[in-house]
């Protein structure tokens, strides 16, 4: 007996994976047992780059997660509504679920994984981070024996994109941007790509699965790349480092009441595995107790790549049906039972770049250096780099310093007679 | 009830097995149903860097394998025998194994695992390749969706080391390798990892995994890294190359029946992912429709990587002995029927850097090419690099060409009294 799919669904991802399904010469063969059964889409009498028959699709997605015939729902619409009840009501039914979708998952996890174990179906989601990098099931299945002490991403392809564009050709962000959004490699509305949003969702369903609590999507700290200048993208070539938009679950003291998530561009050393991760490629670097520093690479986004990752999870599905296990598989199912403290941004004990536009003033160095001292902020170096118009630039680099008393002592130093402004403040990894 | 391990070996990766098993705060709970029953090692009363109760250890390893109360047998003593023996009877009793032994999986797979499917036992074998980093069941259970067109890895260690260092310090291989062995990079006898064969074992194991069949290691073409020198590496990167031992499993035509499976230093493009893995890390890429590049990267060797990759396969393990499953899962469970017919190294389309000493006779370049033009090898460039001695140094570096036909060109060339003689012969990703 074949395994019954209702797909959600038909755009790119769905594209992808439909695809993937209806050439199955040199996959694995238990992709063979599967059957697109239904697939639900806006217009079912729109023309489609796949051969479908007619009836196959339909316009009544709520039908087909109540097909009683349909054991697994793939979930490929995005979005928070409808996909959220849909999947809701899916595993009401009893029906196992794929998705490629991080905002559901960040965001209602609770719910949809407390409804899953209820009803003895698994939701599976290597899509919904990292395209076709298996991260997911690496991490709940394998990495988990370790004790992880961070996890750290590249895992916005856009933003990456943008960053290394700007990196190789000098240029500005609204320029790549627009360029980005003419090619495809941006959305008209960049928002949730531009301001750490989807990389924001990422990095709490990687840190639930690194750190095996749940994820509040609200601790999580984001910053996106808007203030990123080629001012500070060439300062920062020169103290050698590039600038990345990471995603980091970082647990620093071994207490997990003290993890750190967070999204912010970030000056990366230009020796580190992740500064050569380019373009629409995705990274994660993942160190932990007693492996030491694993790091998967590879496209974050695409019909292809991300249809790869769908196709994995309905593998495991149709082996896990066709077992057919007494219990629940505990390294498929969700494990979690709390929300995870995490500390806020405040706390922070990093590394900081910051840039500074001085009137000259003699000394002015001098004074910045006392307030940093006053407030415990360390300095690696200060440079002052040159001048813009009638202001000197003075790049400061520092120490780990708490977060909390770097945003102090820049508070004192803002209101200086000899401080214009402060253009720029980046972490460094 | 908790799940009993019989341990084989308290060496490296047994005492970073135990250390992980016995510190488990902070790990995937799951690891707390494992009990460490007995482990079997040469000498029971020597002093052990992990604490143990004495009745635990054992000297007869026979007795471990057929002990009834043992769910798991983790065989981590390396070496064709007694393991594979103590395996087939491991098996034969209806134990699960977890085992590091890349040289009897990659001999004895067929055996092992046509027993094992009888018995209704899984052979799990994650720390045979590349330490840490969980490629075998990412290629099992993630990757197995794909078409593979080709998996090149960097799957050993004291090679990579060597070349590495070469490489930053311009030294020719006997100085390294004698440094390698006082730090304990490299054996006292380091035949296996120098010429290749250790690279071999593990490229067979991931190619049957890749490509869906059994390899037969006799097929494996193993070249190591005795002839590189100094002169080689530093020419390779004035053309813009690494040399890095690759271990390549290729699907050249979408058919199977042209495999290609090999070891062999290789020129790889500065720009390319695998040229910037150093030292004793591993890297592993695999290429394949839809997913395109993935990429997986970390410590190939150590007691903590191998534990962890050790203990991964036992929670995996457990997960499937506590679900209590009515049939054998296919991804846990090996599926290969036949074995692949892999394609004569004669047979390789690939492109080759050639070094030439020859007399400095006048129109040597065009004899050269004369001769290659008979066989069909196109050439990339021909450069006279400078003078050794009397003898005038020429680098060709040729498009794709047939293994089979260069050979017999080089034969030729051989011949001709120019030609003093051919100091190296490398291959070109």
């Amino acid at each position: 007996m074949g395994v019954k799919l209702g797909i959600l669904g038909l755009g790119t991802v769905g594209t992808g994976t439909v695809q993937l399904l209806q050439d199955l010469q040199g996959r694995h063969p238990l992709l063979q047992e599967v059957e697109i059964c239904r697939i639900g889409v806006r217009s079912p009498n729109k023309s489609r780059p796949v051969n479908l028959p007619q009836e196959i699709l339909s316009g009544d997605l709520s039908a087909i997660v109540n097909d009683p015939q349909i054991d697994i729902i793939v979930e490929l619409m995005g979005g928070l509504e409808p996909a959220r009840t849909l999947i809701m009501t899916a595993i009401e039914n009893g029906k196992h679920v794929v998705t490629a979708n991080k905002a559901v998952i960040s965001r209602f996890g609770e719910e949809i994984f407390t409804a899953a174990n209820a009803s003895g179906v698994y939701v599976m989601f290597e899509a919904a981070v990292a395209g076709g990098i298996p991260v997911i099931k690496t991490l709940k299945q394998s990495l988990s024996v370790n004790k992880l002490h961070s996890i750290i991403g590249i895992v916005n392809g856009t933003t990456n994109y943008i960053l290394t564009r700007m990196q190789t050709e000098g240029s500005e962000l609204e320029e790549v941007l627009a360029d980005a959004q003419r090619l495809g490699y941006a959305e008209a509305d960049p928002t949730a790509d531009i301001d750490g949003l989807d990389a924001g969702d990422k990095i709490a369903i990687l840190a639930s699965l690194g750190f095996g609590e749940r994820i509040n999507l609200q601790d999580v700290y984001c910053e996106g790349i808007r203030q990123i200048t080629k001012t500070d993208i060439a300062y920062a070539g020169k103290l050698g480092f590039v600038i990345k938009l990471l995603a980091i679950a970082k647990n620093q003291t071994g207490d997990k009441s003290q993890l750190s998530v967070r999204v912010h561009p970030t000056l990366v050393s230009q020796t580190h595995p992740l500064a050569s991760i380019n373009g629409v490629y995705n990274a994660i670097l993942v160190e932990g107790e007693p492996i030491g520093q694993v790091m998967f690479f590879g496209p974050g986004a695409g019909a292809g790549p991300t249809g790869s990752a769908v196709c994995s999870d309905i593998l495991n599905l149709v082996a896990t049906i066709k077992t057919n296990t007494a219990q629940a598989n505990p390294l498929l199912s969700c494990r979690h039972k709390e929300y995870c403290h995490i500390a806020p941004i405040s706390q922070l004990v990093t590394r900081f770049y910051a840039r500074f536009l001085t009137k000259d003033h003699p000394g002015v160095i001098g004074k910045l250096g006392t307030c940093f001292g006053k407030y415990q902020v360390s300095l690696e170096s200060v440079v002052q780099t040159g001048f813009q118009g009638e202001m000197a630039e003075i790049v400061v680099v520092t120490h780990d310093v708490k977060e909390g008393d770097f945003r102090q002592s820049l508070e004192e130093i803002h209101t200086m007679e000899a401080i214009d402004s402060i253009p720029s403040i980046l972490r460094v990894l």
